[in-house]
């Protein structure tokens, strides 16, 4: 139990998922999968009232999806990177479900999927969303949109999306589900905080990735293996932290360079989205998973995944302030379950 | 379960806390009994930073008070008002103890005790911590402190104060408690968000009043009565909230006149303090709870109390774009459990 790996007790399964996005990412590989893309305001005044937007329109797909109504769900967990993380308040409270925020930056996604696979103890269904938008992000971390600040080749870009996801563990709510495969939440660990000195807020991924090393080497001491697994994605390393990433684990003599993927650099084509180092934000993660991984979990593609969400805890003040940026990463494992087996499931519970 | 009120499987019990304050706090009613009450500085060169280290200093204290080291510790939970919630970050960063980052406003306190006898399920120990600071806290909010800004009489003063809290499974953590009676957690239940239209960020207690009734609402719906309780302590409603939530509860028929109380209220005398409406912030509900509920639940005065952390889910900007106010509120029931009862459960697992 030194490396605290938690097994849910009960069952968990990701029963439904969304994705809603700006235009840039709609233009992206995987545009063509997301559930709704809108213009980046979303009928809204402002940037953030538009990101808040997302989140509402996300959980309401999600809840859809699932067969379920909102009274059906027990508990959200959400939260997001503007201020006080406004974006969730504001987005999620007319459906009046019960809320806890969180905060883990960019690390969000799977923060909140970890909260409810233990919720799931005690709750049948919970929520997880959260998102980013480049606008919102953009003024309130570095320049304003207008100023046309140059960007180095390591900053990444915030993607405009959210994502929202279902996770029960009713037999029942799977039946509805047309796919072969069911993406079950086997494995959640939490990340440490760690700080390796990094004072550039243009070098995220470089200031991340020792925090997703140590989950990672805190996961596989348990036994387990970088070759167990089809895909280990981490959420917003980008290339030049997911670069950092192989490096310090090789060095530690684990091995992730054949299956490491990061979401940052599946959501834009970096030849020709002019995005640099790739992706980044809550909404990156969130958005990936919802839209490219569960979706080849649930057709077979890919068996057994790590998904791991990667967050800065900084603010603006603090770099002014001369401190560095610590980065946190926390680890979901979600195995492809076959229906079959659940059908079984679904038997015991009718008997 | 339509209330959704959440009874931890296993039995959890805060086997040690601790309170750090500033000046202010400590000249209030209850000073004496803070574990350590420095300048408002801490030896920092910012407020910001100031706060984080009393954070630091926080959970430092109550590992301590628990007989453990931080390696005993297999979560913390963690959140507070500054932007991306960074006290928590470098406060808490030098422990590489696993970590969840919370946002829920000033509910912080006891957003993180819910989530310990969540977590409780699968961990040994836990940990809660959250702080505010008067003054990194005015001027994220409101103004410099040099502008030297009127505050009406609804205003609020943000405590300058950290909490932190050690919950435990294990009947051996509190053989070194010599108390006669050990707090325990019995009940858990989290708020809704709920947005009755305040736009006035001094007016916090009326923003956050309706949601402290919601969640007393759902809570006093499953059959139990507010007379069961000898304190319902709601967090920082201050004076005006506090008589806001009481009216609201009578005109459903539900009469806690008798026994609520707000924490901000208890840490600064209104008369002497000019504190106007009293205390607020993450750090107010958690020091109060610290150093004055908990050690009034030890020694037999408290037998059994209704904990509701109140926050309000806004920022500066949300304001200045015309939104209301959204509150939430989060609570924990926490029952005087005899020293002699335990005892006998030491004895079981010794067996």
């Amino acid at each position: 139990m030194k490396e605290r790996i938690i097994v849910p007790k009960k069952r968990v399964f990701i029963t439904a998922e969304a994705s809603v996005t700006g235009q840039k990412e709609k233009r992206g590989p995987i545009g063509n999968s997301f559930d709704l893309s809108g213009d980046d305001r979303f009928g809204k005044d402002s940037w953030e009232k538009a990101e808040a937007e997302m989140q509402r329109l996300a959980i309401g797909i999600a809840i859809k999806k699932a067969n379920l109504t909102a009274d059906n769900i027990d508990v959200i967990f959400a939260g997001d990177l503007i201020n006080q993380c406004i974006s969730s308040s504001y987005g999620l409270s007319e459906y009046m479900i019960p809320f806890l925020g969180l905060f883990g930056a960019c690390s969000t996604c799977a923060e909140g999927l970890l909260m409810a696979s233990v919720y799931s103890t005690y709750y049948r269904r919970c929520a997880a969303v959260t998102s980013s938008h480049y606008c919102s992000a953009e003024r309130q971390f570095r320049y304003p949109l207008e100023y046309g600040g140059q960007r180095p080749p390591t900053a990444q870009w915030t993607v405009t999306g959210s994502g929202a996801f279902i996770i029960s563990t009713e037999a029942r709510d799977l039946e509805h589900t047309e796919s072969e495969y069911v993406p079950e939440i086997v494995e959640v660990l939490p990340g440490r905080i760690i700080d390796r000195g990094i004072n550039d807020a243009n070098q995220m991924g470089a200031a991340m990735a020792p925090s997703a090393a140590d989950t990672l080497t805190r996961y596989f001491d348990s036994g387990r293996n970088p070759s167990d697994f089809e895909m280990i994605a981490t959420g917003d390393l980008g290339y030049d932290g997911g670069g950092i990433l192989c490096d310090l684990l090789t060095s530690s003599g684990i091995d992730i360079t054949k299956n490491h993927t990061d979401c940052g650099l599946i959501i834009y084509d970096r030849e020709s989205s002019d995005t640099h180092a790739g992706g980044s934000g809550c909404g990156c993660s969130a958005t990936v998973l919802a839209a490219n991984i569960l979706p080849n979990i649930k057709n077979g593609t890919l068996r057994d995944v790590l998904f791991i969400g990667t967050g800065a805890l900084m603010n603006t003040m603090s770099l002014n302030q001369g401190q560095t940026i610590p980065g946190i990463a926390h680890l979901v494992r979600i195995r492809a379950t076959p229906k079959k087996e659940l059908q079984k499931l679904t038997e015991e519970v009718m008997i």
